[in-house]
């Protein structure tokens, strides 16, 4: 079946394998005269290249994007946008001995039982390298989105143990830090956690952290296509996340009403104002104008040096390390993944918005 | 735009607001020669009923529910299966006063922004009497997949700060449990709790956990129709649903590789079985073939009987009660939603699964 | 599978059989403001129902339409809206001797292959009746399209072997006449080809023609939702439709480029006008501005009088005549199934183009 | 919005302008196992390459195509299949005139009132090179179906005035036909036309029809997603195409229900066979086990070396030639295109009907 779409009117469509010819996503559903050139895109494929700590893969590629079809002259012409990506630096040797096993805690297993036949040369599709389609098309609506204001802030808020404390978040530094977290004294806490990782040849879950500013209010479609159902899709669809929250989240569980309800009040100015944003921005599935915050918990990256039990295509169980190129951390290459899915669901549903109101209909009919 | 819609084979479509004529829904996809009668339907329906215990609300509605189309001699034909169930005691004078106010915490304020336009009586569409729809489709779901011995288990683990001890759960007691919790010394702090809070006029939060069990492995479609990611949009699009975990969930994020990993080892019969399901049953977003665990956690129901800051609809902020009918705690009744909400995702992956494979494809055609 | 939808934003879901408990459709994406009552649908439910004259079926039902759900004070909320049609003079006793038997040019063999169970009364939802749910949803439409100015004029334009003469056609005398022919002439010899069906318990094919007028340019979204492929598909899936053209259809194909193509002469004000309109109004599958052009060719009705052979669930041949209450003319009940889908394409695509430009994008959400 | 998918399982997302980098295709949903490689695809690139007779454009491009992805060891795996073929012969300095004009025929104007920018260079997004996807695709949804057994037969049945006699055809010679024509005799008088075409600088309109054997009973869903309305929607998205029919199409109309019903009688053998198939191989929008006949109406091309009125972008109407490399007949190229849209829509309801019966659920599941 047909699982590469996302969207209803800014809708991608992605494909590749790790070790195949490349990467890449169709845009289709773009509007019109947008500006938009390769160097709107690269710099978010290469804030999701390894190599920029050394938690990461030591897989090196430029991943450098290319414009094949849907813009002229630097402007979108409503027609698909094609990017690809190719591959460069495939090494498919280190993988020959996993045809055989199917790795704990990744989708070897899944996919045979699925397809039958599989790819197995560094996960094939299922390999975190799938994600340059979701960032290079997630570049491209972050692009519109900003020509509204809509602008987004992403960071770690946790690796391991380590949290960032609320209290102490410094959001400028974000960009500095080797690890992306706000807050300076967690970040000494999370290196020294994943020397440790590193030194035990194992590796650390954490969590990425999405706050949309500038969000008008009135985006999401009752009932099935809320705004927060669709950025828990389109987050939980990233691979090793395991749990998507919005504002407060599973805290949210375990209070009161009156704890938990964010009330107006009204400024000096006299216009009113959320005093609290437990919602995180979304109410009823719709955005209430106020910052939407989403949070995503990743696993810990299953690919660890130490020699594991795996399980064979015969039905036996073995005990074998993993060789390869893997990365101890994924929150910090992940989060830009984070924001390029939240950018294509808001990119989406400011498009679908448009039609909720007669209003709007002879609004735009009525220019002509 | 269309959000009323769910699913791609299995696809359902509901309609309906708290004080209009009715609720329904029409499921379109339905494979023909399911048995199916209202009987079949209704005990779902009765799960979510309000008046189970003192903790819900006092609106009393039979919720009959009407097969309009779609079944012959008791087997469903293949075409759309429409069902009804008639709004009785609708009572909309008890809303009259909140037309010109936004009720902390509900849909109000964004709905009114969206579309101009609201239908405030007892909060129109995004009342949680649209949720009707939601169960009639998942009981038909649950059938389907009944028919293939998938099956549900479902219990509120955690209302407000208490929450269950997985070491002293009883399963089997979940369906006479007035709190739907299998662990009854929890329940008995969960009950004290509750009393606390309705003494308050205050509403608590909680937590749905849903384990699907002999599920095949291979559902899921990559990478955008991922199982996990889909099970995720169905259960966030639940009305107050804050948080949705697979498997571990939040837990994952705080854990080494080594600790996380489902390993395998080889039973006396020399048949290979995972010795953890930290995954919850998914992996890549492909279901692994072992039980499936999905968690949902609810924010306390906004609508309390304390005075409250409410925004107007000129601007201001006032101070009033809420009155009309409302539930303390949502979790007892919304745990057969979230059921409901997985079956539909369930069903719809199962068929679409059917056309993963060639050989499929040869089996089928071939028999004609 | 689900083929009970139609339309991407302006979306409607049918169901219900010929002789069940009723006919229905569920709108979804209707913007919100529109305002709305049964009075609004129910001319043109009207213009479908039999007996008009002497040609149709007699079956009588007064096929009274009820808005079930999203309006409000008379106005379209953005919800849902579910509307309800119930069968009442279902006597299906006349059709209980076709259990047995595959009707020729009937559905009745292939729904048998497909499902392996059908609801054999009246056709089930192979039946004409089908049609109540498209109509119903196409008045909704007509509305919408009607505030922007859109009109649709839709009459028959062959019965058998009569066809009007466009050089002595009066569209103002359609609504009178009984067989909705604009020619008076062809009428007189339409009336008299179809006494003699009648009188050979026979019946007839014909042709339905539907002009839109006043659609601005641009609606059609290359190259899969083209503006007239999506025209024939929403025309073909009316029963007994064999053929779609668009313009001149058939004939472009016999002609050179020079007498087909459409040439822009500047009129006395200076302002350019096509001088003819072979493209019937459609340029590359947008819409050019012009009056739009479609016409549905449609097989005789299967369901004759005269004892046919037919095919037996056991694989024989017997001989039968067809009781029941069929129509020996479907067009002139058809055409307002033909204007109802072409007004559900034109809303969808109205909807759809809002977005095809930054432009408009920032004309919307900067008003707010 | 996004109008560049195709289908529901089967799903294809083409990209691509005239004079950009390259045109591709992306197929999501193609079954794991299928055998394929560009060898497989190629052929039906060449069948629509120009210069195979002298009445196509002079434009050579090799059009050779590169799988990207989707396929290991010379199969699918399940994983999109992305198919690139890269522009080499653009030219784009012919079409520089025409940034100011909008040609007759075209899509210019359309296009610009669209999306208020257009690449105007070679028609864009517009031009006949786009079916390049199509075609690419087609080609492995015609291996697909090849593997059930399910072949195309796809001829010219007219060009300008000249039509073949059904009575004197010779399927098997269309192969070495210039023109695609079964007949012979039709062939030298379309050859005599064609040849005057090109003395006066005209274009000629013409018929494409294809004829599909071997489908089994059952596919097409209805009510929207009928057979026939699926494939009057694919082929009417072809550029040029003004008609589609299916079986005796737009005769049917003028016939009488005795002459238009197909019946069956019983062989020497005892098997029931259709003695007719007016039907064209569909009954009520599912496929009866019959040849699938349907039928494609193109309009001469608009592009022709005389002298013609153009709008230009002003507003003003002046008259020029159109310069560059253009067919004074499609249909030859056409046919293939015709092929594959029958070919992707056969594939994506063969692939829906599989989960059309609980009986093949419990098949499927079964045997795991």
């Amino acid at each position: 079946m047909a699982g590469s779409n996302f969207g209803t009117i800014f809708k991608i469509t992605t494909w590749g394998e790790s070790h195949g010819k490349g990467i890449g996503v169709v845009i289709d559903g773009c509007p019109a005269g947008l500006p938009l050139t390769e160097a709107d895109i690269q710099p978010y494929l290469d804030r999701r290249r390894p190599g920029q700590n050394r938690y990461t893969t030591k897989r090196m590629e430029a991943d450098a994007v290319e414009i094949l079809s849907g813009t002229f002259e630097n402007r979108t012409t409503g027609t698909p946008i094609s990017l690809l990506v190719r591959n460069t630096d495939q090494r498919s040797r280190d993988y020959s001995t996993i045809a055989e096993l199917y790795r704990p805690g990744h989708a070897d297993y899944p996919y045979a039982q699925k397809y039958g036949v599989r790819d197995y040369r560094g996960g094939g599709r299922s390999s975190g390298r799938e994600t340059i389609g979701r960032v290079a098309a997630g570049a491209v609506a972050a692009k519109l989105l900003a020509q509204l204001g809509i602008t987004f802030t992403t960071y770690v808020s946790a690796i391991g143990p380590v949290r960032i404390d609320r209290n102490q978040c410094d959001f400028s530094r974000i960009t500095e830090s080797s690890l992306l977290m706000p807050d300076a004294e967690a970040e000494q806490r999370a290196l020294a956690w994943l020397e440790q990782c590193l030194r035990d040849q194992n590796s650390s879950g954490g969590v990425v952290e999405c706050i949309i500013r500038h969000v008008p209010a009135g985006l999401g479609e009752p009932v099935f296509e809320k705004l927060d159902a669709n950025l828990a899709r389109a987050i939980m669809s990233v691979g090793a996340v395991k749990a998507v929250e919005i504002g407060d989240g599973t805290d949210a569980a375990s209070r009161r009403g009156s704890e938990n309800n964010d009330y107006y009040h009204t400024d000096a100015d006299g216009i009113p104002h959320k005093q609290t944003n437990h919602s995180g921005g979304i109410l009823g599935g719709i955005s209430d104008g106020t910052d939407i915050v989403v949070r995503a918990s990743f696993k810990p990256t299953p690919s660890i040096g130490q020699p594991q039990p795996m399980l064979t295509r015969d039905g036996s169980v073995t005990t074998e390390a993993i060789h390869g190129r893997h990365d101890p951390i994924v929150v910090t290459r992940a989060a830009v993944v984070v924001e390029a899915m939240a950018a294509l669901t808001l990119a989406d549903h400011l498009l679908l918005n448009m039609t909720a109101r007669m209003d709007n209909l002879k609004l735009l009919y009525a220019k002509e």
